[in-house]
């Protein structure tokens, strides 16, 4: 055996089962290990944005971290943008990351590059093995940093001769340390119980694991028997939503919104979020959304139990385990039937029919901001979201959680502009055979930045502008690009259009896009 | 008018008049100033790889930067394997990135990161301007070290409020420094003198500008004249070849066939081009080619003016300045009439077939490696290549060619694998209608990679390995992928097929891509 035999039995002995991969030469030890290794499930990306952004979406449902494989700075660099939302997701992942030979690297052949400059900005821990001996103890410190909560970016270098050096055989792979779950304190629910208890107005700002189902409950009681405020932040991992759960509302991305809804609050208790920050800053427009004279008090943090952390202040305010919970008002909307189709047809119709246990994977951006308010109701499912604001998120975002959850729909509500990032998983898709259901939201513009031109005082852009903002001259035909890589798609511009195919995609297994053209 | 007005005067009075963009919120501000200048020429790739490969592209058939303009680390880390290569071709490139008003970094907003990391493993400069008032003496010394010689990437941080604040209306655009051409000293041209003279083995090792037109024909004076070898690195921005011009054997990929290629040269003369290098290192093989006894001596570095060095070695060794030059033998090739398709085939028909002054953009990747030999007498054309061994290039450097050079034909000649990287710049071929003609050689699968992984002992590749390095189940159909951006494309698999789908895009003006099935 080898150092990347090694490493790829410390991964198998941790519980790291599935590798996104995009590899190059300097990985091809690693490749004949893997080849080696038939339990690791080995899936394939045809761009390394779609590895990262698998990777991100499997950790998100499967609650464990997949390693990813790519090669040197430049593989790395091409997965940086979902890295960073991942990052920002706090989700566990484990990158392997090629590189040249240890000895080779001080002659500049052609790839090399800076490998821990390029991982550094969008890693939470970054190590360079030195030799094939040290592999599986700093592949198993690897996934330890990973799997620590809430969840952190962890990449290895591995140098090629580090993989392909011999070690004794049965080399004993190493076991990843594992950590207790931190719990908050009692002075932070002491806290939390004078904020809600002021009588003034009070918001529990939720974030990471506080919007899953468990600490949601809690939440959801006290919501009920205090009537404090249930907000989440923005952009979120991973939401357990629908059917009888606790219904949190989304904190807007339009700034002068985000403002409005937080503008009364005067006790602001942060449960695994951030005080709310502006997505970006405006002249004239604050970067901190909350009112300056709002109170903040931290629950608990990213890093703690918030499970826990909530149930505990339910207890302290008196709130029994089986008291009711805040429910959702039913959302407000009439199914439509007919006409040209619109965003809002998209987004009431999804809803609507939303398949039990679905995994909504949403990169909708503009056409999606109602999606939340109509799906209030829906069957019970897991939203997943943009998080670190990087697009071409979606796509891959839905390969992975369909990977992670063979038994689950998933449907991906895809902005059009977006999803040219990252097209290249519909054909992991196809590969694997995935249960995902692609509504691309084709408003054929960069409709975020026309608002934003908006915003700067530009009316009515040139020439200049339109050519950088309008994704026409010519359309993309997705269902085109689709079949390129092997899913069939169908393109509808009306409401009955839509209904029926979606209908359909929802019935059949396997990836199937709808162009939503709208 | 603002800072971001004087940024763009500064790049138009420095003569930057293209702009290869995808902006974001954060670059509304130069958007609207790109929007006041219709002098810039703005264009969208829907992706950043295509955007820095495009600015590439450009730069190398224009000899002169463009400049690109991209959203934070995120936007900038997508453009990184493309910035990759052209700082390893360097090319002179002058990248805008967009990020948070300066005050609203500290808020940590998702998209925030850290940008100067994000640039400086692929940059040759890094800076960031923290007020308007700086913009144009920032932008000035952008472009400045962009084109010092051989060229450069400079990379500038454009924070919101830095573009947003207003200045004084007409504030004068800073011009750029520009530098004299650094000439090599007459040490180094007795020694590359004498070693010529030794009577041992000799090779010219040529690079960069060396492999422009004047260098070359004063390369082929002396190699006529003197029996030396003229060799070129195995990556090349742009090599002007075909006609009567002076033909380079290139040093190849395969580490063995590099080797051979070496093994007795006593002397090598480096040119503009480094000792040759293993691409990757490989068990029991060197990572130096040049045999361990061979005397290196440098005639010039790459920042120094080439053409003259060797005119000034030629004079040295008393060779007239119309004596006569190597001459390139004929290639050796029938002109296949019919037959499955083979990679050969190809290459001889797009040789044989290659009209005037025709800007041959390769990403060939395996299945090219013999279109060098084919093309040695085609009619005159450039010839750029992958630089840095980031895969994606060929795409978007063809658009970024074309761009530069409206009245010359590009033909692509791009491998499948690498072509799905940056597949979004046929987009852009199609809204600019740019006069590329894609040959995508599918094979189907990481060729390269089934080479190496022999190399590394595997003979039968398993599962796992199989399911990496195949690109099948499904096939990509490159028809679908082209027409779904609005590029017509035709699929062939026979000699026949392909030499009539070739003609016919040679003929017409305008996007065109053939599927090769190889």
């Amino acid at each position: 055996m080898n150092g990347a035999d090694s490493l790829c039995d410390t991964l198998l002995a941790n519980d790291v089962d599935v590798c996104f991969a995009n590899p190059g030469t300097s990985e091809m030890h690693f490749v004949a290990a893997l080849d080696r290794k038939p339990k690791m499930r080995c899936v394939l990306g045809l761009f390394e944005g779609v590895v990262t952004g698998a990777a991100d979406g499997y950790a998100r449902m499967a609650d464990k971290p997949a390693a990813t494989l790519l090669h040197l700075g430049p593989g790395l660099g091409n997965g940086l943008a979902n890295l960073h939302n991942a990052k920002r997701a706090r989700t566990p992942m484990v990158n392997i990351v090629g590189d040249h030979a240890t000895y080779h690297v001080q002659y500049d052949a052609p790839l090399t590059s800076d490998v821990e400059g390029v991982a550094r900005p969008m890693s939470h821990w970054v190590k360079r093995t030195t030799k094939a001996a040290d592999l599986s103890a700093d592949a198993a410190e690897a996934v330890g940093v990973a799997r620590r909560s809430p969840g952190n970016i962890a990449t290895l270098i591995l140098p090629a001769d580090a993989a392909w050096t011999d070690l004794p055989e049965n080399t004993a792979p190493v076991l990843a340390k594992s950590e207790a779950l931190a719990q908050t304190s009692a002075d932070a629910v002491r806290a939390a119980v004078a904020a809600i208890r002021s009588g003034e107005v009070t918001t529990l700002m939720l974030g990471g694991s506080a919007l899953r189902e468990r600490a949601l409950n809690a939440a959801g009681r006290i919501a009920r028997a205090t009537g404090v405020r249930l907000v989440s932040e923005t952009s979120n991992r991973r939401i357990e939503r629908g059917g009888s759960r606790t219904p949190v509302d989304r904190l807007p991305y339009p700034i002068d919104l985000a403002v409005a809804k937080l503008k009364d609050v005067r006790h602001l208790v942060l449960v695994g979020a951030k005080a709310p920050v502006g997505f970006f800053a405006y002249p004239g427009k604050p970067s901190l959304l909350a009112p300056p004279d709002c109170k903040q008090v931290v629950l608990g943090t990213p890093e703690q139990d918030l499970a826990h952390a909530l149930e505990w202040l339910a207890d302290e305010l008196g709130i029994a385990q089986d008291a009711p919970r805040l429910a959702a008002a039913p959302a407000n909307y009439e199914v439509p039937q007919s006409g040209k189709l619109t965003g809002a047809a998209v987004n009431i119709l999804v809803a609507h029919h939303l398949p039990e246990q679905a995994i909504v994977c949403d990169e909708s951006i503009t056409q999606g901001r109602e999606f939340p308010l109509y799906s209030v109701n829906s069957a019970p499912h897991d939203w997943l979201m943009l998080t670190g604001g990087a697009i071409g998120i979606g796509l891959p975002l839905a390969t992975g959680a369909a990977v992670a959850c063979p038994d689950r729909k998933v449907v991906t509500l895809q902005a059009d502009g977006s999803g040219m990032y990252t097209l290249q998983a519909l054909w992991t898709q196809a590969r694997e055979n995935l249960d995902c259901l692609t509504v691309i939201l084709a408003n054929r513009s960069y409709a975020t930045l026309h608002g934003e031109m908006k915003n700067v005082g530009v009316q009515e852009p040139g020439r200049n502008a339109r050519r950088m903002l309008d994704l026409e001259e010519p359309y993309l035909d997705w269902t085109h690009l689709a079949r390129g890589m092997g899913v069939e798609a169908v393109s509808v511009d009306t409401v009955e259009g839509f209904a029926r195919a979606l209908q359909e995609g929802l019935k059949r297994r396997g990836p199937f896009l709808i162009e939503a053209v709208i």
